[in-house]
């Protein structure tokens, strides 16, 4: 199930594919910096579309260009594959 | 000048037009919560195009539906008449 809660063991596992994410709090966290805030809104309207087909949500902040994104399923009350995929497709729209 | 420091006193003049608004910590607050995720993120949108016209920004968080906006000048460590003229174009959207 994608939103089994994943053990330490897994996480750590997930987390090589991972190496500029934090562990926090029972979150993945990870901070982005852009030029201003029309580049960091840019992205945060990729990854809202993304989200919504994935169906699974950040929890995220901005402060003018910075967005600092963390991710967890609520109803499991920590991390899940939901958090780990949606991480890993943050990440391809970050590089790419 | 629009970045100037409003004293308490000015700023709990301003805070009669803005009722549903909260003064904490030196910010403007007021949290939002929709129906779901793209009417939240649709409103961040909006949001967006207007702050960069006004050439002032929020700092806010979204997780899901909830939407909590914070509203200070950075650059003066506190409200400015720009705080409380973003916080009343963003009670217009709100509500038109």
């Amino acid at each position: 199930m994608e939103n089994k809660l994943l053990s330490s063991q897994e996480i750590q596992e997930l987390r090589k594919s991972l190496p500029t994410w934090e562990e926090a709090e029972g979150k993945l966290v990870k901070r982005f910096k852009f030029t201003n805030f029309i580049e960091a809104f840019g992205f945060m309207t990729k990854i809202a579309i993304i989200s919504e087909s994935l169906s699974h949500h950040p929890e995220w902040t901005n402060i003018y260009s910075e967005v600092i994104i963390r991710l967890s399923t609520h109803d499991m009350g920590g991390i899940t594959m939901l958090d780990y995929k949606l991480a890993k497709a943050i990440d391809a729209i970050k590089y790419e």
